[in-house]
C-alpha cells in the first residue's frame, strides 16, 4: 500500500476540485459559550455541509479523481454512516453507480439518506468481517472502486479543506481541534494547519470509551478499537496506516472526554447556539471541558464534524 | 390608549437604537427545502438572536426608550415565555430592575433564563386574571413600567427591525411571512415591508388550533384566543388593539396550518438545515405546506421567530 500522505498543496488542489460541489460552511461563534469556557471558540459548521457532515468533502474529492474507466464501474464502500451518504451523493453528481454495504441494523434515516441519492444498498451482518466479505463480493460482481472512508490520500486531502477554509477565515488561531475516529478528518486538519503555520497546536478529541487512537499513539502502533462504548457513533473505528502516520507526524495531543462531558458539550451547543450537532461533533468541546490545561484564554478553532442525529432518540434527560 | 402605529422611519430609528445590543442574525437558505417546496425561501434566523428569539429586539427598544426616572423604577411584565427572558436581559444591559410575573407551571428552562439575567420572578396561577392581578400588585409595590409583550409602539417598532435587515439583505422578495400570536412580530414585519415596497405580499402564519387572529380579521373585531390547542406555545395570546390595527392595514392574508404540518415543517428545518427552531417558528412554513396557492416559484422571506425548546420533550416520533 502506498503510504504517501497529502501535503498542504494537495489539500489546496482538493479544494479547487470540490469547490463547485460543496458548501463553504459558516464559522459561528457564541459569546455565551466563550464566557462559559473562558476561551474564544470558532466553530466550523460541517453540520451544515451537504449530506450533513464533512465526509462529503473527501468523498467528492475521491470520486472526482477517478479515471473515466474506473468511474464507469462506479464506487463502493461499507459504512452505516455519513461516509455512505456522502459517497452516494458524490457519485450521483458524477452520475456513476454507488454500492453501499450496510448492516441491516443501521438506522432508517441513514438508509434513506443513501437511497435518496440513487445508491444501491447491500445488507450484511454488523460485524466488520461480514461487511468486508460482502464488500469483496460486490467489488467482484461490479468492478467498482472501493473508497475507504478514511485511509486514502484523496479522502484525507478532501477532509483537510474544512480546516483550510477555517484557517483562511479566522487568522491567528492558537489551537485547532477535530474529533478522531478513523482519523481522516483530524489527519487532513493537522496537515493543513501545520502546513500553514507550524506553531498552531493541533489536538484530536476522542471519547474515553473509544480511546484506541490515544492508546495507539502511546504505544507507537495501531491498536484496534475493541468494543468501544460511546454515544459518538461516528468514532467507533480504528485508525488506518495512513491516518496513524499523519497523526503521529502532525497532531500535538489527543485529549479524551467522558460520556458525561460529551452530553454536556452537545447540549451546550444545541441550547446556546441553536444548531444541531451529532455526538461526534461535541467531542473536542467535551475534551476541553474535561481538562483545563493549555487552552484557557486562547483562540481555538473546532471542526463540528456533522449534524446527522435521529431526532426521536436524543440523549437529553429532563432538566 | 394611544393607537398610533410606528412607521418605517420608526423602525429605522429602533434599529439605530438597538443595534449595539442585538445580533444582526443570519439569513439561511436550503437548496433541499427549496426543491421540496418549489419556491426560493430565505430564513431570517431569530433563533440565533440573543435570548433565543426576536423578542429581544422589541424589549431592548422599549427599555432604551424609558426616561431616566422611569428606568430607575425598573420594568415588569407577565409572560412565561421569550418576552420575559428578553425583557430581563434588556433590563440587565441598562442595569435596571426587571420584575417578571410567571405561572408556577412554567418550564424550568424559562425560569432559569429569566433569573440568569438577574430578574426577580413573582409566581402566580396560570390564568390571565391571576397574571394581571399579580402584575398590578407588583407595579403598585415597585412603580415599575409595565412592558406589554406586543401591544406597544416601541415593541412593534423593535420587532420590525428583523424584517428591515432581511429586506435589505435579500432584495426582490415577493412575499414575507411571520407567525402571528399577539401580533407584535407580524405587525412590525408588515409595516416595514409595505413601507419599503407596497407590492411585497405580507402573510401571517397561524395554527388552525389557535386561529383567533384569522377570525378577528374576518369579523372585523378582536376575538379572544379561547382555549387554543397548538404545539406553538408562543402563539396562544389574543391580538391587542395596536397589533389588530397594524394587521388590518398591512397584512394581505392570514394562512392557517394544521398541527401535523407544523410538526412536519419543524422537522424539515431541523433535519435539513440542522438548526433548532421552536414550534412557533415553523408555522409560516407549515402554512405554505397547507395550501399551495399563490406562492409556488416565488422568493419568500420567512422570519424564524425563535429557538427555545425543551430538549427533553420534543414532538418528533420514531421514523
Amino acid at each position: 500500500m502506498d503510504l504517501k500522505l497529502p501535503s498542504l498543496e494537495d489539500i489546496k488542489d482538493a479544494r479547487r476540485c470540490i469547490a463547485p460541489f460543496i458548501h463553504r460552511t459558516l464559522v459561528l461563534k457564541s459569546s455565551l459559550i466563550n464566557e462559559y469556557m473562558g476561551a474564544e471558540l470558532f466553530f466550523k459548521c460541517e453540520n451544515f455541509q451537504s449530506t450533513g457532515a464533512f465526509k462529503f468533502r473527501g468523498a467528492t474529492n475521491a470520486v472526482m479523481q477517478l479515471s473515466p474507466g474506473e468511474s464507469g464501474r462506479g464506487v463502493g464502500t461499507h459504512s452505516s454512516g455519513n461516509h455512505a451518504a456522502a459517497l452516494a451523493k458524490a457519485a450521483s453528481i458524477r452520475n456513476i453507480p454507488a454500492y453501499i454495504v450496510m448492516p441491516e441494523t443501521s438506522p432508517e434515516v441513514k438508509k434513506k439518506a443513501v437511497t435518496a441519492y440513487g445508491a444501491k444498498i447491500f445488507f450484511c451482518k454488523s460485524t466488520l468481517e461480514a461487511r468486508e466479505s460482502k464488500m469483496e463480493e460486490v467489488i467482484g460482481e461490479t468492478g467498482c472502486t472501493f473508497i475507504h472512508p478514511y485511509n486514502r490520500f484523496d479522502i484525507i486531502a478532501g477532509q483537510g479543506t474544512a480546516a483550510l477554509e477555517l484557517l483562511e477565515e479566522v487568522p491567528g488561531l492558537d489551537l485547532i481541534m477535530a474529533p478522531v475516529g478513523g482519523g481522516g478528518l483530524i489527519s487532513g486538519t493537522a496537515i493543513c494547519a501545520k502546513g500553514i503555520n507550524h506553531r498552531i497546536k493541533v489536538w484530536a478529541g476522542e471519547p474515553a470509551g473509544a480511546d484506541d487512537a490515544y492508546r495507539s499513539v502511546r504505544e507507537g502502533r495501531i491498536l484496534p478499537s475493541v468494543n468501544p462504548k460511546t454515544l459518538a457513533d461516528g468514532l467507533l473505528t480504528s485508525l488506518g496506516e495512513l491516518t496513524f502516520s499523519a497523526i503521529r507526524e502532525n497532531v500535538d495531543d489527543i485529549r479524551l472526554c467522558s460520556e458525561e462531558n460529551l452530553v454536556r458539550a452537545m447540549q451546550l451547543v444545541w441550547e446556546r447556539m441553536k444548531i444541531i450537532i451529532e455526538p461526534s461533533s461535541a467531542v473536542p468541546l467535551a475534551a476541553l471541558m474535561e481538562n483545563p490545561e493549555g487552552w484557557k484564554g486562547k483562540r481555538i478553532g473546532i471542526i463540528l464534524s456533522g449534524g446527522n442525529v435521529e431526532l426521536s432518540s436524543l440523549p437529553f434527560g429532563a432538566v
